[in-house]
């Protein structure tokens, strides 16, 4: 937390000013750390020629409910006005898909874009779930085509972003959905495949027999249950799983394109020069939702398998279709970074570095404040930020202030220091104080 | 725009795709001058020691219209969820309010922060009006006093704001709101005092003339209303005006105080070395809201007085009044960011500089990636923001690409290059094309 807590009279509340439950609201030093792991996201996303948009946090509701069930539309937070019906945006696909049919015409394809935005959704507040939350996509969408190279960058983006982010050992788990797909039918259980991609896309949280019970209650025959589980176990290593795959003796053209593609990819992420620890074939791994139809990803931490999935995405075969004519398929993943970022932090993960980015308090002792914004002007312009303590405090309750803000610097400006030329510096971490000109200021604090 | 036009087809739509009217949705050229203009703002605020916060854009309902009267009411956004009343901000002063209250005891008075963030108002979208847009606000939050030499810190932001992202001769014009309010009062009309004041705020829109008509059905007297008229309009520079003001024979302590804070305000931003045509006196600045009692300002284009003010904020006495029990004054200002960058943008004042941020793409020519995605990493090592060209487009279609990416440089690198390790890098604008190896690539784009 920012500041310290003050022993203050409590506080006489007229009206609930707690922020809506469901929200994150930072304290400022919470504030910037947060701002600043946005600022990786985005200098990285940047960095592999990810541009950026921002749309509308409101959209029509058709728009919004064009493309998802009824578990989801009933989610959306509504707003009528006028006679539109309105709502908040649930995710940033939607809009992506919205924006890149009504601008098709003005973008190079593939196009490459970043969105670091909040998005709503009205669920019933639980620990950990947010009503509002920060979403950071990352898509690239072909016209017609796109090549899996594509799809090993994306890997690669999810591995630079969370080396640099540092939240200790994690996997990538990837796999293809036409893998399990073709292996359903294979086995004669086309027409349960959706039943079954969403018991397996549970498993990892309710465990292999819970599972196994809920195929059995779609009346699946035993041993069809085996084989299907013992599938998507079988194999360690990304070449052994890919072996075994390529052994299998399944006449399906879903499961044949899906082994291809996977091939495919594993081969580029090796070329990509990602630590093979960082990334592993899962046959487990579905995604909830229909709307993938190639790869998938979900991302683990080693030492906290149970938070689930903290970057995800996968490739679909078109982005438009509900809106328009054209056919996009793309690649994408995201990160909730509300959720992540309150668990780094409570883990002592994310650690603030800079307390403030104020650097000197300038602290006048005269009533005249001439020499501080002289001395402010220069510093600022030299890109160092300060902050002059212009209320009329004794010098005893303006150092405090310096102190309770955590800037590390303090500079005293009084009738001598303005006499003399010589500015009394000092280090409120250690106490140390010296005296210099005022043109040497900026040199000393910026070393 | 960022991409020209393409030749293609026309598209068959299946919904309207068009972004909600009263929105602000930019192609990714735009964004990216859009999201530097956010980024010059943050920086400059942070130079003054202003902290970031990030309220909720969702508010309840009691926290949004505790502080406004029915016409601002009206506007707002009003959701309904289960049995809660909710909203979105209007503004981004409600949510300091709240925030303010709501973290009292963790915050340090003077509190500075800034807020850079969506705003939503349900108007019937005129031209140049939003229902969506960005402020950005910063305000100096005081814990019972706040010292004069705040507001001319404010002044110094705006300034340097205003200098930086060179808008052209720009002139922040100055009153005291108590000043105009006493002389009212002393000529007999302080039960008319807020009807007059909103009058005259409109006068720069609807001339003299129309005012004194207004005032005129108001049933004030003619000799007031010129007397009222003459003094708003009285002087020319800040010295004359500040001149006559204290020669004014006027009992009347509302007048004296304004006066008073009025000269030591003008006396601060001297003292703060704002050049003498970046602000100026001008009575007849009041601000719309009643919820100012002191300072304030309004901020005009030289060249473009008829665009209204641009930068606009003052004084409060109290921040939380209506939330909880503390005296909490402030000062405060607010851009309209969206209208703001519209307009400049339709001035050719905001030019992009930058066309992408992406600074050389990777054109392979062969189907092994390998020696691209090891040049890429590297580039990006060094801080080039760089893309390959993954999709397997001929060489023509490849360049092509690059050139409607408007990407500077382009690096090919086929079976030759990767056999002698000399790379051809083609400047896109001038076409030039030279050899290098891999190592010397970084060093080239950097010069």
């Amino acid at each position: 937390m920012f500041f310290k807590k003050k022993p203050k009279q409590p506080q006489n509340k007229k009206l609930n000013t707690k922020s809506l439950q469901g929200t994150l609201e930072l304290l400022p030093e919470d504030q910037i750390y947060f701002d600043s792991v946005v600022d990786t996201l985005k200098e990285i996303y940047e960095s592999f020629g990810f541009v950026p948009i921002d749309t509308p946090a409101i959209e029509r509701e058709e728009i919004l409910t064009a493309k998802v069930g009824e578990e989801t539309s009933a989610e959306i937070y509504k707003i009528k006005k006028g006679d539109k019906n309105l709502g908040l945006r649930f995710d940033l696909t939607v809009p992506l898909a919205r924006y890149v049919s009504d601008h098709f015409n003005d973008l190079v394809f593939p196009f490459r874009r970043y969105q670091i935005a909040k998005v709503y959704r009205g669920e019933r507040p639980q620990r950990g779930r947010f009503r509002e939350f920060y979403q950071c996509d990352i898509d690239i969408i072909g016209e017609e085509e796109l090549s899996i190279a594509n799809e090993a960058e994306v890997v690669n983006v999810m591995y630079t972003v969370l080396k640099k982010l540092n939240v200790g050992p994690f996997v990538i788990k990837i796999s293809n959905r036409n893998i399990l797909a073709g292996f359903i039918e294979s086995i004669g259980l086309a027409d349960k495949s959706s039943k079954i991609m969403a018991s397996i896309d549970k498993i990892e949280k309710i465990g292999r027999d819970a599972v196994a019970e809920i195929l059995q209650k779609e009346k699946i025959e035993k041993e069809k249950i085996n084989k299907i589980l013992n599938f998507i176990s079988a194999g360690n290593s990304n070449a052994e799983i890919l072996d075994n795959l390529k052994k299998e003796k399944i006449d399906n053209e879903n499961f044949k394109t899906g082994v291809e593609d996977l091939q495919k990819l594993i081969a580029e992420i090796e070329k990509n020069d990602i630590p093979n620890d960082n990334y592993k074939i899962d046959l487990k791994i579905v995604r909830g939702l229909d709307y993938y139809n190639g790869t998938v990803f979900e991302t683990f931490l080693v030492e906290d398998p149970k938070l689930g999935s903290i970057y995800s995405g996968g490739r679909y075969s078109d982005l438009v279709g509900k809106y328009s004519d054209q056919k996009l398929p793309g690649i994408g993943v995201s990160i909730g970074l509300s959720r992540l970022f309150v668990v780094m932090r409570e883990k002592g993960i994310f650690q603030s570095t800079e307390k403030t980015k104020t650097k000197v308090a300038i602290v006048p002792l005269t009533s005249d404040l001439s020499a501080s914004y002289k001395l402010a002007k220069s510093l600022r312009n030299k890109k160092i930020n300060t902050e002059i303590v212009l209320e009329d405090f004794n010098m005893k309750k303006k150092l405090n202030y310096v102190n309770k803000k955590k800037i590390k610097f303090a500079v005293i400006i009084g009738e001598d220091e303005i006499t003399t030329g010589q500015y009394a510096i000092k280090n409120m971490e250690t106490g140390d104080q010296q005296k210099m000109p005022a043109e040497k200021i900026a040199e000393f604090i910026q070393n």
